[in-house]
């Protein structure tokens, strides 16, 4: 079995084109990472996601502990086997979620106390559970458990937060059993202070993981200042080690992202757009429940490979919504997510080709220009 | 282009083995059509749905005129096209969907003035109308308009209804614009009373049409009396047209008008269950949302080819429905008809072989062997 690593195949300017490789295969990066919150990414056979070049799926931590738990699921084979997806997974830590999600929450040194948001029962979540979790459910890739910093936030409060996740993340990285092609990821905290950033990327560097996401970002702060935060974190990580930025984004936060160095992203955007009639295409976002569409018999983006695309008008996919046929949303949930995965393809011709920049203006000027 | 027509191949009893060509290719009989009310097959993708082994849909007039409307779905090229199912499609006339689903209704001579469930808007099917409608549609197959006669209803009723859907029948079959490759099927009515099916049948066989279905049963009257009166009616159809036995039915049913000499079935029953946890399999029904299926990691139904069965347990689907997961229905509905196909394909083989009543009393032992 192959050890879990990262290949740096290729640099343009800051943009990295890589390769993970796992015990679960390989995947090309930059990667967007199709969200499977509770074992499936929603409105789409595990063929369809592989069909839209999808090679990671996430899944959370916190809804699988729930239901259906993750003993049951280990009992099952894992998640892998559960949800037919044989390639990587990479689930979160449940931390997010925990405080996003859950009721009565308690939160100490040791861990978060809280209760289901489906049944109520009580929980207890610690760095040493939530591995242990993350272990059961079969991840190739585990993150650390990690407190959600809120925002906005004064600076004593990151730092505390900060500093409780770097200890935490220790725990973690203890409770990790390091097996051949799987690895875990630290989560650099700080908010939008670059001397807490760098404080945080030096804790982890020192503990060493074999990749590093970014948390804290894309909750309020605006483009600007994450990507300004992209420019300082980045540095700080070392080169041969995936970077993940984490529940990022729009397609203009992605080809930021990579622009600033950033190799995996993860964002229920695409498919909870494509359940609410939203289109991500070459010329900007439509919305098929606009009464324009109702005779459009063009497909949605031409050139797109997709079922929605290659088989069908936009007139039929608006009549699938407006007749709320679950149809409508599985066939664009597959087009939103090819379209994430198209442009992320793009996006690692283009650095392998030097042309990155070239690229990302193109396909902006696209988005701008429209629909005709 | 191929004319419309079916070929006997061979019969076991009373059922029939036969194969219908059309312009849009052909149906092996005994066959089950998949319904595609509003233009798609629940839940289903066209391509999973010949996945399933379906190779009729079936689209409902009295949706598609509402929404999105007959000359909207001609200008997008007709239904095949729109839906991408080149392959036969049936559409039904309207006149049932009219008296179960529309408001205000005034039935005369000349038709029905109605209300949209939808908008309100006004509406006037006649059998004209109906017949313009459907071949706007571009259906393989068209169904004559008639009334639905209620049930229960005094013999004097059905007759007055059955007789007016006579002319509508000699109306429709005036509209029907011939072309090769296409058909349209007569519906014979009355009711529960012998002597008028037989008049029913002969004012039909008079006019001539390529198929002739059975309507007004399964409507409240039970198997019995619907198999008595198959007995009736299929004795006076000529044996070189299909005979179609409209909304059956549960797979007992279908074993039964098989064994009575009919030749094609739809019903809603394996999508519709397929969307509320229920499967048909080889050992009856069960409905997953059921607490046993927690931790079954049994495939649903060994040997089902299908994706539900063929990559995931019991387990995992019902963990799909009770978190109320889209995959859910997705998996069940391609399960529910690929088991309704196998049945169909089953008996398709034993009726070559002649063993169509030991299939029929094979495959019930095993539903009521129930699950292990
Ligand atoms: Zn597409
Ligand atoms: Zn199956």
């Amino acid at each position: 079995m192959t050890s879990f690593g990262f290949s740096l195949l290729a640099t343009n300017g800051a943009a990295r084109r890589g390769r993970i490789a796992s015990a679960h295969g390989t995947a090309e990066t930059p990667a967007f990472m199709a969200v499977g919150t509770a074992g499936t990414v929603k409105a789409m056979t595990a063929d369809a996601v592989r069909a839209t070049g999808t090679e990671i799926v996430l899944g959370n931590t916190y809804h699988l502990m729930l239901r259906p738990g993750a003993e049951r699921v280990a009992s099952l084979g894992g998640l892998h086997r559960m949800a037919d997806w044989p390639g990587i997974i990479l689930t979160d830590s449940g931390g997010f979620q925990v405080m996003s999600l859950a009721k009565l929450r308690k939160l100490d040194e040791v861990g978060v106390i809280f209760r289901s948001h489906i049944d109520g029962s009580a929980h207890h979540l610690t760095p040493e559970r939530s591995i242990a979790i993350q272990h059961a459910l079969d991840a190739t890739i585990t993150m650390a458990f990690d407190e959600c910093t809120k925002f906005p936030a004064t600076y004593d409060e990151v730092a505390a937060s900060m500093r409780l996740s770097m200890r935490w993340a220790a725990r973690s990285r203890d409770a990790f059993a390091r097996r051949d092609g799987y690895g875990q990821f630290g989560i650099v905290q700080g908010g939008i202070f670059p001397d807490l950033r760098a404080e945080s990327a030096a804790a982890l560097t020192d503990i060493g993981f074999e990749g590093y996401a970014i948390g804290g970002l894309a909750v309020g702060e605006g483009q600007t200042r994450m990507f300004e935060m992209l420019d300082v974190i980045n540095p700080l990580l070392p080169d041969h080690r995936p970077r993940y930025l984490m529940g990022v984004g729009t397609p203009d936060d992605l080809l930021g992202g990579i622009a600033r160095g950033i190799d995996m992203f993860d964002c229920v955007m695409p498919t909870r757009a494509g359940r609410t009639a939203r289109a991500f295409t070459a010329r900007g976002i439509f919305n098929l429940r606009n009464a324009r569409f109702a005779d459009d018999a063009r497909p949605l983006d031409p050139g797109c490979p997709c079922l929605g695309c290659a088989r069908h008008s936009r007139a039929y996919l608006h009549h699938l919504f407006r007749a709320e046929e679950m149809l409508g949303s599985m066939l664009l949930t597959a087009h939103n997510l090819t379209y994430y995965q198209r442009l992320m393809a793009g996006a690692r011709c283009a650095i392998e080709t030097q042309t990155f920049e070239e690229y990302a203006v193109a396909t902006r000027e696209g988005w701008a220009r429209g629909d005709d």
